[in-house]
């Protein structure tokens, strides 16, 4: 048996699988003001709860973050108190199994190149759209990770010099045109309030019922995207892009359309863009993967 | 013996090599107005000129332009006749001996890879400096042509949205910003004349002289490729980044630091950036690095 978890600052989702069959799932609420350890803890009962009794022939982690896959250790995690923590060596000490961990954007895009919306393609780009925006590539059937495993920050191509300021401290990268965060800056100087950052099903809903304000913050953010995904598919010209994130799931097939059309109008051959198939259990398909293909 | 072929709208450059020693070089300049059939004669008489009496066990050929990699079929190429020529075909017939065609900035960084400033790095991206901007990806120790074969069109990354006018028909892109046909065309509404495309050398000397116009335009010339380069060190993180072309190589060391500093404001962690090693000769040295690496 195999588990596949995603572990976030708000959820901890794993999956048990048999093969490549996933056969029950898990989710708890990630425990706040928590250490490292407590939280290992935490991921441990979730995995044996999910084995039941079956011998677990492997875990496959995707967790956001600074991770050095070489040796499982986190360097930071955004809403988790792992710093400099070795997760796969405190967790192979107790479960004496293989441990594989990486990026979760890189281990959604893997689940979708396993057992979803880019399997039938060897070279293929994620984004995905939410609080910020992710990207992982997949060239010759295989994670591309670049020298400092930082490799597919799509979020931080930089799109319009004089752009709205990026929580990285440049102005016009595709994360501050088009991501939640990006959408939220431009509509709060209108008045509008938010707790935490906006929700998704928020801007689908104001979108429905024409809000103006709305409108013009998904104008520029479709268009950046068009932008974004027109120098991608010009510069590694991928059999497909696959788009996924709160964002995207929300707005659905319609906005799917328009960010189509924008790419259609600048990329110079018209590329395949498709959106994910696996929703929340990408990362538990991509996790399991990622811990097989890791095996000797 | 091998022959490698830099054929271009001006000149065709061949040269011989001993294994990956390159015995000696021929230029002649490009007929025009000519056909297909005869720039194949003159191409046919180089190699001749080059092997001597020696027997050829193969010739690889960098040239401008669509190029069908899998027949050898060149598409179209600029300021060249031929268009759906099957090259690779009719000099295969005559010279009864492996033959390999694929675009000059491909076979380019493929030289500088083989014998150049790429030599010890297995993910490096080339960007040309010159009339336009061209590009390749090396990635995994192999060129990454992509599905459509282009792959590294650096020169159509999106900068800004509402930029200067491009030659493909968009605004803002990074060839429009700067490359010598975008430094012209901000000149030309100052009153500068040009005969054909600006010269480098002119732009080097007109900067050395501090001409204020020149100097604006190669500010903005930088503050692109650094934006440029920063995006790509964020997305693809590759080992190494040469920079090359005739701009490049007139202004020298001095703008390479200049483009440095700008691509270490932007990339998230800060790239090794050389100029290429081997000049004109580059895509001799690819082309038989290209012949060599497709025999059987």
């Amino acid at each position: 048996m195999y588990i596949g978890l995603d572990i976030g600052g708000t959820k901890m989702l794993g999956g048990a699988f048999e093969k490549n069959k996933l056969l029950r799932t898990l989710k708890i609420k990630t425990p706040t003001a928590t250490t490292a350890q407590e939280i290992t803890q935490h991921i441990l009962t979730l995995i044996k709860d999910l084995a039941k009794d079956s011998p677990i022939d492997g875990v496959g982690i995707g967790i956001p973050g600074s991770i050095d896959r070489a040796t499982g250790s986190i360097g930071f995690s955004p809403n988790l108190p792992f710093k400099n923590f070795a997760l796969k060596a405190v967790l192979a000490e107790t479960l004496k199994c293989p441990i594989a961990i990486d990026n979760d954007v890189n281990v959604g895009l893997l689940g979708e190149h396993w057992a979803g919306a880019a399997k039938p393609y060897k070279n293929v780009v994620g984004l995905f759209v939410g609080t910020g925006i992710g990207g992982a590539i997949i060239l010759n059937g295989q994670l591309y990770h670049g020298k400092h495993q930082i490799a597919g920050e799509v979020g931080h191509m930089k799109l319009k010099f004089d752009g709205p300021l990026c929580n990285c401290g440049e102005k016009g990268c595709l994360e501050a045109l088009a991501s939640k965060t990006g959408i939220q800056k431009m509509l709060e100087p209108l008045g509008y309030k938010f707790e935490g950052v906006v929700k998704s099903s928020w801007i689908k809903d104001q979108f429905d019922k024409d809000n103006k304000d709305v409108k013009a913050a998904m104008k520029r953010a479709t268009l950046a995207l068009g932008e974004g995904i027109g120098s991608l598919a010009n510069l590694l010209d991928p059999e497909a892009f696959v788009l996924g994130g709160g964002l995207i799931e929300a707005l659905g097939e319609s906005w799917l359309k328009r960010i189509k059309d924008q790419v259609k109008l600048r990329a110079l051959v018209d590329p395949v863009i498709k959106t994910s198939a696996l929703g929340d259990h990408a990362l538990l398909y991509g996790a399991v993967r990622l811990v097989q293909t890791a095996l000797p």
